[in-house]
């Protein structure tokens, strides 16, 4: 899962110096061929073999990005767009080499409409500065992938996170895009009303398509107007299946949670060492209330029974700001506390969403075959989407735990797509998963391809990722 | 706007006499050559020219539809689907002739879970019949139009309606689907997971093709709990003005209202005649609220307040499901209505979706352009969505006022997209808009263009519709 596509060797950028020549003329020194810098832009901070590209371009515009994805398809060079590098199936890598568009100068908040809860920001906006700056109109963004990703980055990937239980992911939360395809036009999709029928979704079809149908330089976004009241709580159950089944019913009565995340015992303990908190060493659930005064206090009492029924004990409220900050923030570190369970390590971190009724069968026959296996891997996740995730800690140097954990890794993939799952609730494919779609979507791969091949003849926008048929033409 | 495809008289469906003798084969006396039944399949309530298929297939299954693709496409022979006909931008007339496949014996619920809230069905499922099918399970599918669309249909035109404003469209609430594609191959789209981020969003990309990418044969949807309590009310404002700005402010307050519509005086005239009520004739909103029993009280208690600053007066309660029946039959049959306020007229039906801080202005220029042109045409709308309809009724003698009344539509379009709004918030494109897609999308018709030969290189599904350069090739 962690190879390059065999036809990368068979490409040869030759267009290269040619389109640097060209880009320096127009670039200056936003244009980096530097060692450093293309390592930085090729590499994420997972197992996926890191391929840096030939040079990366700072760029400030739409303008600017066509002028790179012509300048680059004119030369047969491939185009790889980037925005925070925080991507986690290895969609920056880049295996035949090209041009990575670093967008992260496009950074602007261009427009905000308190009335019409909307915005428009540049690709590399990121999702904390946007919510920095709308906070004071009482509005914020709902989609958080823990990450500090850039908002361009987030729809190319079709990012979601704590939030999407209850504000769903990018996809409903995009109400529109500029693109630069790659043949040099720049087109926008959607409008500014909450809802159209007109025509196909082009905005829906970029959302998730990984910089492979164009590069994403500014997008629409839905906004929330801040909730009246938030409260947050954490509850310790006796098993795993009694936190998971919680969750369930939760979600079976309609309770509108804005957060339901599970920590198993040992994603417990990393987050208690990592974030110096005490948390009972049990399966737990972080919940998240968004509503009315009394709205909250509902949904809460409801969730306390519910947990209560299935072994939960010690509801540990936050309703001060800095409380739940530091509960989120635990959170959002956990990938880098799981990390520190054994020092050194590699991560492989896994990503399946399958339908809620399945979930408990699916984190249960998961928890057994990683201890079958005797691996260190803690697992967390998004269970009010049905999305978990499992962090397993292996030795770089050790050939048998990566084979094993890649085998792990593909027998989830198949117990999730076997229940009526995904292979991918929120990572995407990147390079890591081109397989697992195909074992998903089945006669549907031809569908992707042709659009691939409608939209990008050449193959030269980000070649080797979300399909095997993605190399760029011979 | 209601003429033909210029290209129409350039293509000759040679191909149909081969065809028939080969389906005839396979469907017997399911395969209709009748003029009556020809008539019905080409013909919409609308204003747009009806244009007969050369026949009807009554198909009961994927491999049916399957075998009825593969026949026309290799005879050259156009392919239009027929769910019940009710769409309005002309979706369903057949300029360049061909088969109709009229999917409504494909009705049987294929599954139902209540613990995953979704359910899949066969295309020719009605709403109201799957509504029926779940009530006993608590469950309802929110999606609702005014009329007992086909699910297929539904999903093939992005429809929405009533509900969307907290429940959403279709495009929000379709998880996968089952499509015949144009080379005959059958794929199934998305999963039963909540969400998911594996590869292009086919899913989104079918929802609202209108029969132009493929034939929709199986519908995966999510379904909604039966909230604890609904309430509904009535409420007449002494202006337009004070109506729409209610509205507005619900939105804005975030406010989870289920339904909240608009009735222009003359609307109201027509719906208290048509449903013999007696509504003060005014500028009226109808409102629904779903929740807890606490939740439902306070949400239409700020409505109430809001709709008293705003000139509200005379909320009428109707808490009985009969009393609310009574209330959303005569809101669903206010086309209806409309129409007999002018015996023997044509209605010319628009539809635009502008962004909710204009609706205002919209609602108000368009309602000045109508009295100016001294047209009678009510306005009414799902203004929770910033979507509003204008029902012209016109003298299909007259050309002077078809003509007017066309120029009036396109004002409003042109009104809508100058707003940051759309074309069409929910009837779709058809033959009626392709003329103010091309407006509103800009270069994107390429990409959408590029995507249509991708799929269906021949240009034979449902050809004429949604783009200009989707005639049969040559």
């Amino acid at each position: 899962m962690s190879t390059a596509p065999a036809a990368a060797a068979a490409f040869v950028a030759s267009g290269v110096p040619a389109v640097l020549e060209e880009l320096r003329s127009l670039f200056g020194d936003r244009l980096s061929t530097s060692a450093a810098v293309r390592r930085h832009h090729g590499e994420d901070a997972t197992h996926h073999i890191a391929a840096p590209p030939d040079a990366v371009v700072f760029v400030t515009s739409t303008e600017e990005v066509q002028a790179v994805v012509r300048a680059c398809v004119r030369h047969r060079v491939p185009v790889i767009p980037f925005g925070t590098g925080t991507s986690l199936e290895g969609h920056i890598s880049a295996p035949f080499g090209g041009v990575c568009i670093d967008l992260g100068r496009m950074n602007e908040v261009l427009a905000v409409s308190a009335e019409d809860l909307d915005c428009r920001v540049q690709a590399g906006v990121t999702r904390k500065q946007l919510n920095d700056y709308i906070r004071s109109e009482g509005l914020f963004f709902p989609v958080d992938p823990g990450a500090d990703a850039s908002l361009g980055g987030m729809a190319a990937t079709g990012a979601s996170g704590t939030n999407a239980v209850r504000y769903r992911t990018m996809r409903e939360n995009v109400l529109g895009l500029t693109v630069v395809l790659a043949d040099g036009r720049v087109i926008r999709t959607g409008t500014r009303a909450r809802k159209s029928s007109a025509g196909y979704d082009l905005t829906r079809l970029f959302v998730g398509s990984e910089g492979t149908l164009g590069v994403i330089t500014e997008v629409q976004l839905r906004l929330q107007g801040h909730p009246e009241a938030i409260a947050a709580a954490v509850c310790s159950f006796e098993t795993l299946r009694g936190a998971v089944e919680t969750t369930i019913l939760t979600l079976q009565m309609g309770i509108p949670v804005a957060r339901i995340e599970l920590l198993d015992e040992l994603q417990v303990e990393a987050v208690n060492r990592h974030s110096r908190l005490d948390y009972p060493l049990k399966p737990t659930l972080f919940f998240e209330f968004h509503g009315s005064q009394s709205s909250v206090e509902e949904q809460a009492k409801a969730v306390g029974e519910l947990a209560a029924d299935n072994g939960g004990s010690g509801f540990q409220w936050a309703a001060r700001p800095e409380d739940r900050t530091r509960l989120w923030e635990a959170r959002h570190e956990a990938f880098w506390a799981a990390k520190e369970l054994r020092p050194g390590c590699m991560a492989i971190t896994t990503d399946v969403c399958v339908p809620i009724s399945r979930l408990a069968d699916c984190v249960l026959e998961t928890r057994a075959d990683i201890d079958a296996e005797g691996f260190t891997a803690p697992i967390l996740g998004h269970v009010g989407d049905g999305n978990f995730h499992v962090v397993l800690l292996i030795d770089p140097g050790s050939a048998d735990e990566i084979s094993r954990a890649e085998a792990l890794n593909q027998r989830l993939v198949e117990r999730a797509i076997g229940m009526g799952g995904t292979c991918t609730g929120e990572h995407g494919i990147g390079a890591g998963k081109i397989d697992f779609l195909e074992l998903e979507a089945g006669d549907a791969i031809a569908t992707m391809v042709a659009i691939k091949r409608a939209l990008d003849p050449s193959g030269l926008l980000n070649p080797g990722k979300v399909l095997r048929d993605s190399s760029p033409a011979g």
